[in-house]
């Protein structure tokens, strides 16, 4: 298949162009290196070194591998970069990763705030728009997130709920209740592509992916240069593979709040698969699909608990300490999320294991050299004020 | 009450404006003429002859009954623009009617769709950050649509539903279906709101109004000066209003479709009577509180009959055409939506009657040599491709 990588040099952007172009797929990226950006802003980096550029990776992919990765740079905001993509490469699948993925960063400032939603909602209604003229029977397979429901206190379902009210049903679009301004704008995102389909006759499957952790695939291993990106710092590292991090350089876990915020989490090697599995498996024309993308549900505390637990088997000394959470949300609640439509589809999951845990410990103690350990408590409040330090050892 | 009108130079923006100043608030209004360009852009103009700017009309304001209306000219897409709004005028409460309220304009091309949801997006983002910052105990009123809501096919709520899943519940926000770009860009806003009242603790209420109708109130009869405007045309034109438009210049009503097609509907003076309840009834702090806006269900044929009747008491021939719909929309649904909050609070509805249509009739004569025939046919479709005029008499 034709297939479209926006974000292809993302963390999980870089790994999907090199599964796909593995598997015969006729695979170009697009990125305009949005998060290289931002860390540069930060003063923080990427635990694993990656090659300087998109070119460079498709270079070195051609040269390990043989297979071309076409490569556009270029911001999907703008319209000029957007239209020869659909017009000319005529895809014949779009992958959507391009959009600017941290909660925290999106509570920066207003800028931040209003950088997140723009760059995700307007990027979104250029793709669907280059669809509607361009390719209209293409398929757009989105990656949305868990975090767009938040922590309801029934059941989530797979993006859509039959509800019975007052002696009457109807099939309707789950509630979301999102976490943060990222998370809102690709609810935003959620209700445009569903508006394309339902009255612009297109095709998507919106992946409503949990937490992704792990540092390497099997085409990511081939070769150095090859390497995908792993964050760690407050605003672009999530739980596990900040834990992760944490356990081999000897910083205590950091646990925000009580811990017992539970989310639904994916190795990235079933990200590949998920992709890959809605990729060949297209949505029927018209359709707005949701498949919610995540094997395991774990609380932070469970994620802290593993990590130690494999710490210990790997000679290392875990504290975990528990501080004031940045953020507003419930750490005690109901959470049970339906993922039943991608194992239909014939996802095989990788779930998570000490073993796992213990492989990661080996791949960041190569690069523990390069770890900024001022760069991982959390300075973003939800919530205006200062935040207040209040460490309590487990 | 210390009150900014955002877009108090619009269509129910300036009413509100000299209601709530004639009943003693200190209203300050903020406009940077969005629809004013929007039909120059067209070739259309309001029917109604308005004063030439929204300065003008705060000095005849002030002229004919001694209140004062403070005016700001700009855009609040603009930071520069909110930012002293708040820090400085400090208001208690914020009535947001600042943004492109037109569906079929959303549609009109990329550019279009881009522009609508940018500009709602980003300025009620602005509008929520300068709260945050500068007036977080201030209420916001914010104009919302039914459109947001669709047509589900089970009983329409006031934003919030209680769910019972899998022998659970939870109150939950109502699922939202938009009928185009427009309205999905107040989806977007809705959840950007209910997120700040949850996890910034800002309070808000969210009007889900109907489609308004009626050309004067108490205060625009005033003096001509003091006019609203009133479209009829493709873009800004709303069934009704449209509707006795034509019956007055002798074109054929234009029905899209079967005309089966169910809203909410209210009169003028009754949304500014919503206003006035809303805000001086404030929302608690964090609470994310919808109302549903509007005093009867119609289906459009109903309103053609109401308009039909009234005509032929007024003596006008009045015929109505079925056209092909260029929306993408049921015709023939069930509808049913909740609309009791605002009555709890102590509105007094203006139901229509076909006396009201006869005197909307007998403004639009004193101006119909104002109107412009070519302007009421749509000539933007929901889906690509052209429109066949498929005219079929009633």
């Amino acid at each position: 298949m034709r297939i479209l990588v926006l974000g292809g040099d993302g963390y999980l952007g870089w790994p999907t162009a090199m599964y796909l172009s593995a598997r015969g797929h006729e695979v170009h990226t697009v990125d305009d290196y949005l998060r290289r950006r931002a860390h540069r802003e930060a003063g923080t980096n990427s635990l694993t070194p990656i090659a300087e550029s998109l070119p460079a990776r498709a270079d070195a992919w051609h040269e390990v591998t043989g297979y071309r990765v076409g490569v556009t740079e270029g911001d999907l905001t703008d319209w000029s970069v957007v239209e020869p993509l659909f017009r000319d490469l005529q895809p014949e699948a779009v992958i959507h990763y391009g959009e600017m993925p941290s909660a925290p960063y999106s509570l920066i400032s207003r800028e931040h705030a209003v950088f997140t939603q723009y760059n995700n909602v307007i990027n979104t209604l250029n793709v669907l728009w280059a669809m509607r003229d361009f390719t209209p029977d293409a398929h757009l397979v989105k990656l949305g997130t868990m975090g767009e429901y938040g922590t309801p206190n029934i059941d989530i379902e797979e993006g859509w709920i039959e509800i019975h009210h007052n002696g009457r049903s109807d099939r309707l679009l789950f509630p979301k209740l999102p976490g943060s301004l990222y998370h809102a704008s690709k609810v935003h995102d959620s209700t445009n592509i569903e508006f394309a389909c339902r009255v612009l006759g297109l095709r998507a499957t919106d992946l409503n992916q949990g937490v992704v952790y792990g540092i390497e695939t099997e085409e990511s291993r081939l070769d150095p240069r090859l390497a995908t990106r792993f964050d760690y710092d407050e605003l672009f590292g999530t739980a596990l593979n900040r834990f992760c991090l944490q356990a081999v350089i000897g910083h205590p876990l950091t646990v925000y709040g009580k811990g017992g915020q539970t989310r639904g989490y994916l190795n990235i090697i079933d990200t590949l698969q998920c992709v890959e599995l809605a990729t060949i498996n297209p949505a029927a024309p018209g359709e707005f699909r949701v498949f919610n993308q995540f094997t395991e549900q774990f609380s932070v505390n469970d994620l802290a608990e593993t990590v130690r637990r494999a710490g210990a088997e790997y000679g290392l000394d875990v504290k975990v300490d528990h501080i004031e959470n940045p953020r507003v949300e419930k750490e005690d609640h109901y959470y049970n999320a339906k993922h039943t439509k991608l194992l239909d589809l014939g996802l095989k999951p990788h779930l998570l294991s000490d073993t796992l845990v213990e492989s990661v410990f080996a791949v960041i103690e190569r690069h523990k050299d390069r770890a900024i350990a001022s760069a991982i408590l959390p300075k973003t409040k939800w919530r205006p004020g200062p935040l207040v330090k209040e460490t309590v050892s487990d």
